[in-house]
């Protein structure tokens, strides 16, 4: 027997049969639900909202979880919160000045020519050319196809949209010369979060920002799982997701910046599409299979896949535009970190670099302008909020900075909303301030002895963080999933450092990437060992590396050429059967280390 | 009142309004039938047998005219004769050693590689590229897709289809290293006639020809009609007719040649295509609007298309393929008329060459390796058929020659076929013999008194040629259209000569092109002034030089580039409004010449 489920917002529905559940439902309906344990009902994540008969039992605020719960007849659900604000912050618009608008993807220029007459017979094509001084430029064909047409009714002076792509230039685009919009996107795509940005291809400008949870999520939270899922089934329902995703948030931020970039014509003005990705992602992204990479040798499909159309992969900008996808150099070190390089500008320095991005994978790089060497670690999505009881994105109402003084713990919210979770930044603070305060030990085992605070979950030890609307606590599988993390980046760090003969204290600048990158606290990073212990004006926050690197490539040529170099250039050390990044890693997963001489300040700071 | 007519062969159903013809059914249908007056009921070629109620009249061979007959209920239609030979025959493959194999537009490259370890960590498509050397070539999206399974099945060595195109090459499809078929097609569209020939890419060997109506007559027989059509309703029905001509020909030439190509895997082996076509042609091929070449100062869209794509268009063969167009100087001389001249050879040579297309436009061109002038005339469809009575393409049935000699008159047909009409030869033939024989004066008005062949249709004196099962006659009119033809290209020829300055004797070799080149009768030709009076041995037939251009395009690289300077170097001479042409034009328009002076060795023969 089949039940039609509705879901709002959006008003989708579905019909399933008796025994699905309101998660299957979802994903048979494409609306997403977070269901961080995969549907297990152990994450509690998939809280939603239902009218209408059902199984499932309705907690004291009325969810009832997705996953548990089937409908008994007809069904609407209402899935809260998390997607009423679906169009997120980008925190750190680090500004890189090195790149200035040169030769974008798509640039807009303008041809004014003679009328032909008996004497100057040169064909339409050949007289734009001929006008733009391109002899050898390519033309789309539906460009061509409205040619004779723009020229004669604008009279001989036209607009034209060309993309500079690898070997050549094509005319993907003409019209009358008065229009001279000319928006590009550049976009991060990462395994939990997509982020993106309007940009003017005249000016540089930023027009609009939004992010949102990549839906493939719905599959699996992490890069593993989701190669997993391609294996059993192929790559497209997971292209479909990520696809729908960036349709999504573009129709958003058109909705959202309507006065500002148009509206319905806004699509159409949107010509090129600058991508910086992991490399899973990015295969996804183009529906290739990218499960070699998660086997040894680990070898991705493409390096440096080469520009392909919008059209190719349903993506609902101009169909010609452009889609440049920054190249990566090895399976779990992709475009988003030779993306974070070319906006740290570390490859032009003469100093000694370090470069660390904090994502679901810890990616490292170390180098200057003459070498580069970089590995990749499991680092987990801890500090993006996955595996974390009360984790979550940086976005509104998420717990984002914790002090503790004196056993009094003192919170801040992003937007100052009542607390739904915590966010990276929240986490570390979190950490580091109980193990100054001694509520954990070096071990992260929980020692606080006040009886309101602490408390015992099916036999796990929990520090109560906040109670109100929501409860929110850490417990002792949250901090070490937080410690494991903090260990392999830290960990993978050292390694590079000694593959080169080298110490953290011959690094002249630490840059720090990633989305909740311009937040975190310095102290509080040393404090748990995630960052080495070094004087804080060596370091230096440049946000979303991926997306601030993915701006600069749509905007200039020569950041398009770096990236090619700094890909090439990247020399890559596999940490995954390295006895020294073991070794290294199992020492750096107490706090702040095992080897406390690498922290001499915070040992002075902890007396 | 709908009524259902069915057609056959092929059993395509239509429903058509009471007050429709057949022929409106047929054009609805997209079923071919030759109507060259365009439903006036004048040129009785649009016979058909019908089954069914209806208000047509029918003659003693049971056919009724489509365009003067209606159903009055359902109906059952059969399309005769001409509609099953459709793979007609192409005359006079000429064979050009000039160019070899070399860098077809798409070459099947064999790739070796290694397979890669944790030392060798290259991605696969920059594994590919570094196994064919070539670290710029690009890559269909669909190619790339398929990379990862297809290297690691075939144990690391796999085939790839690299097209040469325009300022890059390209991958365009991967498989198995025992695959290696490697097919294109070359293509003359005709403004009549479609001709088509398969090419084995590797051997350069014809696998297949063949040969139909271009489908668009349905709207018009001349490129004018088809343009004021286009002008009224836009390119994309007229493109529509003549993807379907080109599908349904390879389509045809599959079946045909199943043994020996394949089956349902060659219109995938199909991937690459070039074609020789006028500008009016071409424009429709590529769904461009051609009106401006109607109007001065008769504009192409486009003298050099860029390379497009198959599934661009619609072609149903390797969607990827690439689509080769050679390029035409002018309005009125195209693509065709380079391929001519690449054919010829006559731009590597120092000997002063004219060369003459006698297509529906006649094209000439004078030059040498040092220079080219070319002009164009409206010569008409007489040659190929068109706006003659008993007019008919060089097929089966067709009669191609024709001797008179003392009043006895011989005929051959096309595959010794009972006479069905007369195609461009036996009308060259036909004319110069009545002319020699006295039958007509130098006018071209039928003097004849033998009351056996004489008789006058509403008052138009005709000649009969052929009684039996058809009746074949030509009439005045036929004759007039046939001396404007002839006049039209030997004014071209005079005054591309006069304005360089020189005269027909200075001419060291004269190339005939068209599709029936290699059957005309030389001296029946130079007989009704046609062609100059100069030495036997100065004459050369090069066929279909449009298709056999577009043959040496689609194998080498160096008949591309050669095609390229060609089109670049020609000069065009208007003649639209040149006195000097009207001129010549009337003194051509007697037998041979009103300058008798210019045949002296015809005024010889005929005392
Ligand atoms: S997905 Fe429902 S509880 Fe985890
Ligand atoms: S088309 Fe029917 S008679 Fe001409």
């Amino acid at each position: 027997m089949k039940h039609r489920v509705t879901f709002f917002p959006g008003n989708v529905a579905v019909d399933v049969n008796n025994n699905e559940t309101i998660l299957d439902a979802a994903v048979a309906a494409d609306v997403y639900i977070d269901a961080s344990c995969g549907g297990e009902g152990t994450c509690g994540k998939c809280r939603v909202i239902i009218e209408g008969p059902h199984n499932g039992s309705v907690d004291k605020n009325g969810y009832v979880l997705a996953c548990q719960t089937s409908p008994k007849g007809e069904l609407s659900v209402f899935v809260p919160t998390r997607d009423e604000s679906r169009v997120g912050k980008i925190h750190g618009s680090y500004s890189n000045a090195i790149f200035k608008v040169d030769k974008p993807l798509v640039e807009n220029i303008l041809a004014e020519m003679r009328a032909p007459s008996l004497d100057d017979n040169l064909a339409d094509l050949e007289r734009l050319k001929c006008a733009i001084d391109q002899p050898d430029v390519e033309i789309s064909l539906s460009a061509l196809q409205s040619l004779p047409d723009i020229l004669r009714s604008s009279n001989w002076c036209i607009n034209t949209a060309v993309a500079h792509t690898g070997n050549s230039r094509e005319i993907i685009d003409i019209f009358s010369s008065k229009h001279d919009k000319n928006i590009g996107v550049a976009i991060d795509i990462g395994t939990t979060t997509v982020a993106l940005e309007l940009i003017d291809l005249n000016t540089g400008a930023v027009i609009a920002q939004a992010s949102d949870y990549n839906r493939q999520i719905i599959v699996g939270e992490d890069v593993l799982a989701r190669i997993a899922y391609v294996e059993e089934r192929g790559p497209k329902r997971l292209q479909d997701l990520i696809i729908k995703t960036i349709n999504q948030l573009i129709e958003n931020i058109r909705f959202v910046d309507e006065d500002r970039v148009g509206s319905n014509q806004v699509a159409h003005d949107i010509r090129a599409l600058s991508v910086g990705a992991n490399p899973a992602m990015l295969s996804l992204f183009l529906g290739l299979d990218p499960t070699n990479i998660r086997y040894e040798p680990y070898i991705p499909v493409a390096h440096e896949p080469p520009i392909f159309r919008a059209s190719d992969i349903g993506l609902n900008i101009h169909p010609n535009s452009p889609i440049y996808c920054i190249p990566g150099r090895a399976a779990y070190v992709g475009g988003d970190v030779t993306a974070d390089i070319l906006l740290s500008g570390m490859h032009l320095k003469n100093e000694l670099s370090l470069l660390i991005d904090v994502g679901t994978n810890g990616e490292v790089v170390l180098g200057n302008r003459e070498w580069m060497v970089t590995c990749s670690t499991s680092a987990g999505p801890a500090f993006e909020g996955g595996d974390i009881s009360c984790g979550m994105r940086a976005m509104s109402g998420a717990i984002d900075s914790v002090e503790i003084s004196g056993g009094d713990l003192q919170i801040n919210t992003i937007d100052s909303q009542d607390p739904v979770g915590i966010c990276g930044s929240g986490l570390i603070d979190l950490v580091a301030q109980m193990f100054k305060d001694n509520w954990i030990d070096r071990k992260g085992n929980i020692v606080i002895e006040d009886s309101e605070r602490l408390y015992y979950h099916d036999e796990v030890a929990s520090a109560l963080i906040h109670s109100g609307e929501n409860t929110i606590s850490i417990n002792e599988d949250d901090i070490a999933n937080i410690l494991r993390t903090k260990a392999a980046i830290y960990a993978g760090c050292s390694v590079l450092l000694s593959s080169m003969g080298m110490e953290f204290n011959d690094v002249e600048k630490i840059y720090i990437a990633g989305g909740f990158g311009s937040h975190i606290n310095i102290d509080n990073a040393q404090l748990i060992g995630l960052l080495p212990d070094l004087p804080r004006e060596r370091f230096e926050f440049i946000g979303n590396g991926s997306l601030g690197g993915a701006r600069l490539c749509l905007i200039s040529a020569d950041a398009r050429k770096a990236a090619h170099s700094i890909f090439e250039s990247m020399t890559y050390l596999d940490l995954s059967s390295s006895p020294a990044f073991f070794d290294q890693y199992s020492s750096a997963l107490f706090l702040p280390h095992t080897d406390l001489d690498q922290f001499p300040s915070i040992i002075r700071r902890m007396k």
